[in-house]
């Protein structure tokens, strides 16, 4: 059994080539771009852990992995149109640099190219490979929209917020496992649990991102503190301070939206930690990762094969605050 | 063996029902809606025509055929952004009504449910039908693309155009054929001549419909005639006329540009004509009619069996003019 960071270093150089034709170059240049920006590969890595956590690495797998990052950064490409952004890793996005039209084709021909990958699986598999896939880009879509229409709503529920962050987010990275795992030759109830460990993984991790963003290290985290509070972004604590703020508590984050950046988020973390929900959130990402490590535990293989997962546990979820 | 309009019917009936689920409704009830504005839904019907041409229509060409028409209406969407077109078949379209960020999404994951209906098919020959779709997807992707580069360029050969309406076009409707012939259990040299028949086809239809814009009986037609012209769109007698065209006669077409639209019309026609340019598209027609035709006797079945696909080019290729 392979580190998440050898496996990470082994696709990285099957990965990091030209994936399209030439021509027309107004159309594939700019998919290359896109992944010339990097990444860190967590879903195609998942996907490799998912198999050799039951069985030796299959040719299937390199194939499968592939698809799974090409899938993610065509995502990448047509959330940056919506969204706007002008950056992706601190390069212009395809939009910013080659229009949005092309974008959308390029996002378009990008998905094409990852289910062309997919066509190359030689697995007896290959329906439930592509059934799974397509499963998980359609809630990947749902989660996106989702979170569109939550931006232009005043209140979400807790319940509605974590529906679709597990959409948007957390569903990839557990079909990218349990997809691997079919591979690895895993049975139906070891193929739910891995994918239940995923999930859970990806739920911890979001909240963590949230709460990072609040109370990390500006330094360590690498961006400034407090982004999401003065873009009004609906995060895990703001939803959560909503659902138990009192009224007057209410009314001056009504008058926050309104402050300068420096007073919203001075202001907004202390109403954060006036609720308790600052403590509130560590506590529910906790909730998320036992059960992550539950699922895992519960996986029947033998222990010492689980070690890269629960070291991968460590690794994303172990970031200081 | 059943004629286009027996298919087209026994199509619609089960395709005209709703392919997404309930939520959330922003994302699926645009996608229903777009398929709910109809179509010729000719793409699918050649799938099933390709089958039967080589044996009783099997269960996975009916998937095969949906796919096929999902992932064309999926183009559509897509396509109706970049042209920034507001209508499509006198509704509005879907970024119109629904917004540019829902239209993207709501495209993806109609192409994303395209290939939901592909991971349906029992047909052991799975790997090689995923394979040319993805190659005809990838197709038109770059048939798009190049067609927004060449609005954006003064001068197009006709080679290049040729290639580029090919691509957009025409791959499609000679991949459906195609597919459905898989399944229909046609050899490797069947298989490529009704591909080579519906390219041809396609090609002829393509030239036919920028020769109608032009010569087409109004009211037959459906549209006014010269809106291509009107547009300044590339057409093929655009591009012949550039090609053949004396220095007088280009500057001529240069002053045309900034003239009202009724003038713009009576040149260019006027042009055209004194170019030779109507009879030189004419004769192109007939060149890929023949093609097609040619290809389509040249496949090994008992020529009974290509009768409804006889029919067929009579069907599209025999529009007064």
């Amino acid at each position: 059994m392979q580190s998440f960071d050898t496996l990470s270093a082994a696709f990285a150089a099957r990965f990091d080539h030209r994936h399209f034709p030439t021509d027309p170059s107004t159309l594939y240049d700019p998919a290359h771009y896109f992944l010339g920006l990097g990444g860190k590969r967590i879903r195609p890595v998942l996907c490799l852990m998912g198999n050799e956590l039951f069985g030796p690495i299959e040719a299937d797998a390199w194939q499968l992995a592939t698809a799974i990052e090409l899938f993610h950064n065509f995502t990448l490409i047509h959330d940056d149109i919506m969204d706007r952004a002008p950056l992706r890793r601190g390069k212009p996005t395809v939009h910013d640099k080659y229009g949005s039209s092309t974008a959308i084709l390029t996002g378009d021909v990008m998905m094409v190219v990852a289910y062309e990958y997919i066509a190359k699986i030689a697995s007896p598999h290959i329906r439930r490979i592509l059934h799974l896939f397509n499963q998980t880009a359609a809630e990947v879509c749902e989660g996106q929209q989702l979170d569109m229409d939550f931006e232009a709503r005043e209140e979400v529920t807790m319940e509605e917020y974590l529906h679709m962050i597990g959409l948007k987010t957390s569903v990839l990275l557990a079909a990218s496992l349990q997809l691997g795992s079919i591979l690895g030759g895993a049975g139906l109830g070891n193929q739910d649990k891995i994918y239940q460990f995923g999930k859970n993984l990806g739920l911890a991790f979001q909240i963590q991102d949230d709460y990072l963003d609040c109370y990390g290290d500006a330094d360590k985290f690498g961006k400034k503190v407090g982004g999401d509070i003065v873009a009004n972004k609906k995060t895990f604590l703001l939803i959560k301070t909503l659902e138990v703020a009192t009224d007057i508590q209410r009314q001056q984050i009504k008058e926050l939206t309104t402050a300068s950046p420096d007073e919203k988020i001075a202001g907004m973390l202390q109403l954060f930690h006036d609720c308790g929900v600052d403590a509130w959130v560590r506590e529910l990402k906790d909730k998320y990762r036992e059960a992550a490590v539950q699922s895992l535990e519960d996986i029947a293989v033998l222990s010492v094969r689980k070690e890269p997962l629960r070291e991968l546990i460590d690794l994303l979820l172990q970031r200081e605050y």
